[in-house]
């Protein structure tokens, strides 16, 4: 269990009081906090702002996670090294120059993974995988979450499970992010087929009607449940 | 004075802590929350994103006074629209269909501008000015105001006055918005040739150093210098 | 009355029966048959394909009037000169060479106009309105025609009138086109103002529950109201 | 041969009378319309427009088989489906989301299909084979048919057979389109490695100088010499 | 006839031989070099490379005029800044943040020119005018060159008598160049009527059969035609 | 040794003086010349014109090599044809019909080639590879080779090894070219592992402080120290 990783969704607190919002995170415990960066291009989404990022980088030490989805990363992807996050993951379908954004994240000291839609073929990190340090699956469509009936890909355990072995037999150490309703009731099985990082959000940590801590008292159960041998 | 409307931006409050920023200015007595939206392509900026103003919208009655700066108007109206912004105001320059952007806005009960960048000729208006509620003049270049020493471009005055005198030809009773630099040092003339909507930003109702309310204060006398016979 | 110009709108027409049509609209004796080509992306709307278009010219030997609403205008000018329409009018806000659309459409040895939206200023004529055949002035905003209740912008007659006035007073003789709800409660007024072509949609020749005779001779009369000293 | 899908292009029917075209496909026993959609940007064409398919619905209870090559496939998709196709399939080239748009066609309760580009690898169908109904291997490049000596490429056989193998691997129930000079020439052979449905047009159902009903005889002896045994 | 400017083409010299050809440019006395920047999208040319120009750079200490006729302005006007040009002019037409590019490059300590397209209206100048160091007018359609028939488009004398009067009229000092086939023929009336900077090509500067001495003399003697008073 | 392709980059020599330049090379013994399209937006270099490229043609009868790295490489490769170059070779990401552009460029009678970013996975050469005549494996981020520090990927080795199996796994006869820093040192591992020609830039023939004659031994004997048995 100590190999999972949980990055919380900032877009999930309350935006209004993130200072608030984020103190509450730290104390649970949370290894990250999670930033969805969408222009409104990607998809028809633009949840959170440069300048609320930048103001968030001061009022916490949590390690910033940036997820960028985007039509032009290379932009999105400089803004957050510059504002100091400590992990950027962009989208390689709107990537030209994929090679280079991981070096230039790299080369500014921050981790660096490649997130894949979910109809997107793992052949794609055919050269690129033993370059990152992490990949991220989106498991719904991103920034289209507002139907609130919507489930995870029917393939979403297949993905991670192929993904897994991928990882496995290039004997690599690269972390393996599962995003898009990582509930509790998936979490177990996610985590058995090989995802170590996991992305909370509505259906997870931010489960309305409990505390946070009741809620990662819930995931840590979830996750366990997962990973007994 | 009675005439002057002012307009907070919020990019300019905590935005970590953005209700109490909020209750604070509504204590002062502002007419309305300047909200910047920038999607990253207009300019290198997008402060501000849409859920970040979805929980404003719930912390407050006061007016938002959208600026939409991006390269995909229609969306971005239809968001703000959707949110319950009472002001929606589009750039000309990166807008098709400008009459029927001001339409949709009108047919959903929300008060529509227009906005222009700095050499933006006037021209633009010929048509659409009696269609409108208020022009926004740009005084400075938008989504690149990171340089600290940057000023009103040297034309900012002759703008609004020939603007002033359009509208004033025209018998209309458009309102006419002045945004980018807009200091307690240039708002006497800026009032005194015809504007008559303030964006009130670093250098006015959030000049560091000072209370909302001190700077509150300074800028009614401001105003009042500006609108002496 | 024998200077204005009548453009049936095919779009209106049986679009399953195309040369049926075409026939009647001959029979009734209209000058032109009025193309729109749009692509999806000027807005949202491809009523007609080049295909489609290109079978109409077998088949009739009436003037075709190509109205082009594209984002990439040279491609659709050059498809309708080699279909063989008779004139090509193209949108100034997506046309980056002007001037050279207009010769190369007057090469071509077809007619050329220059349409504009509602709200472009006539300022954008400066220079090239005398090497034009006629100015195609949109009343509503092109390709969003799906609501019924759509009425002409207001300011539609004043558009008409000054440009009726900056063409006089050039001492050209250039065409003046009116296109959108051109119904017949304006044409009267329209025509007085000094619109020469008028585009025939469904609220003129094809009103439904007439034949296209009975709504020409309407037309005529409403033509004739405009028109009389 | 029973599970052998005709699908008649009417593309290449007769455009100025569309009604008796579909009157004449229907005669002779068509499974589906084939419906080609460009918007002359992702190749120089467009052939057939949305106004002239919504007439085409109101004519015929045929099967619509919606073929979408465009650089905005979620705007022609939601047009197809609002119109009342009975299937769309889109390009994968040219879509972000793909398991999006998969998803969108079946809430709307048609049958959706992606389409690939002669070079495109298998690759990209890794996790959405299972999820769509149909495949279509286009055999030429898609809105380039002008030349009339154009022959499919070299590799349309191999890249048949490979995703027959794919299909049968999976153990799926995926329908296997092929589109692009299917003559009645190479349709034995396209057959027999496994194609089912065929996209029909000037080199098989509307072969010059015989009637539909001839060519469809002829069609359905050669698509028999691919199935016998 | 002081006042005249000329600025040589550097695209019209011998490209496998530049340092040659500067070398004869320099001695006939010429003001500045003309480098023209397309990007090939622009317009369909890309007559010339920037590594070209950096070269160039390193040969000559004649002032490098750079007139950049792309979709990226910001990116052309910082390369040919970095590169060392004393002078940078975009076109209007392709600029969202026109104001802002000219403080760029003043900021730089290049002199500042806007370009407008022959059908461009003046009326783009309103603000921008007193802000330049010159305009510059496109006389024929930029990137088309290819057509030896062609001719400055009629109404070139016309824009730049209407130039002439608004700098005047301002009270400027702002340079007025013009370019595109400013022939021998032309010159006497183009200076006539107001240009002072003058584009040198293949039909004055570059004009085959002489040297660059005898053309450069009969150039002297059309300027002095066109200022004699 | 004798199948070892040399293909010399024209943007190493000396652009003030290219006639010069290439007479050097030609002297030397180069099997080509590479030349460099980038149009400033596929990433942000635009070392050649077009203009110049026509020029060097007139001058040299060594074989023509382009590198098209562009966003609309169906005009460059064009471009290139109608200039005259023997082997056009373009990428894969920036292009939509790929199949098309390749048999473009075969009935132009140039050989043709498809050109991959470091990150880009071999599987989307399944179908085009055997109709290719070469296939170049960009080893750095193409157009960003500013940074003088900048090494290969370090997966440049195995990537050359795997696209050699597929080559002879096929038993196609295709050519293996490598670009980026394909360096004196690098250059026996690269022939050994499969590399058939080689782009040579500034870390092999044209190593600064040593005569083009010098280099080229350097390099037969890099080249000799890769093949021998």
């Amino acid at each position: 269990m100590s190999t999972i990783n949980y990055s919380a969704s900032i877009m999930c607190g309350d935006l209004a009081n993130l200072e608030t919002t984020i103190q509450e995170i730290e104390r649970v415990g949370i290894d990250a906090l999670h930033i969805d960066i969408l222009d409104g291009k990607f998809s028809p989404s633009m949840p959170l702002g440069l300048e609320t990022v930048r103001r968030v980088r001061q009022v916490t030490d949590l390690p910033m996670d940036a997820h960028i989805m985007t039509m032009n990363n290379e932009y999105f992807v400089n803004e957050m090294l510059d504002i100091g996050a400590e992990s950027v993951t962009f989208h390689v379908e709107t990537t030209l120059h994929i090679d280079r954004l991981v070096n230039l994240a790299k080369k500014a000291g921050a981790k660096v993974g490649v997130a894949l839609n979910p109809a997107t073929s793992l052949s794609v990190l055919e050269f690129i995988l033993p370059e990152v340090d992490s990949v991220c699956l989106m498991l719904i469509n991103p920034g289209y979450a507002t139907d609130k009936g919507e489930k995870q890909v029917p393939y979403a355990l297949e993905k991670v499970r192929r993904l897994r072995a991928l990882i496995d037999d290039f004997g690599l150490n690269v972390g393996l992010q599962v995003d898009g309703r990582v509930s509790l009731e998936v979490i177990p099985d996610l985590v058995r087929v090989g995802a170590t990082n996991l992305v909370l959000g509505s259906t997870s940590l931010f489960i309305p009607g409990r505390t946070l801590e009741e809620n990662k008292r819930l995931l840590d159960e979830a996750v366990a449940a997962g990973t007994v041998s």
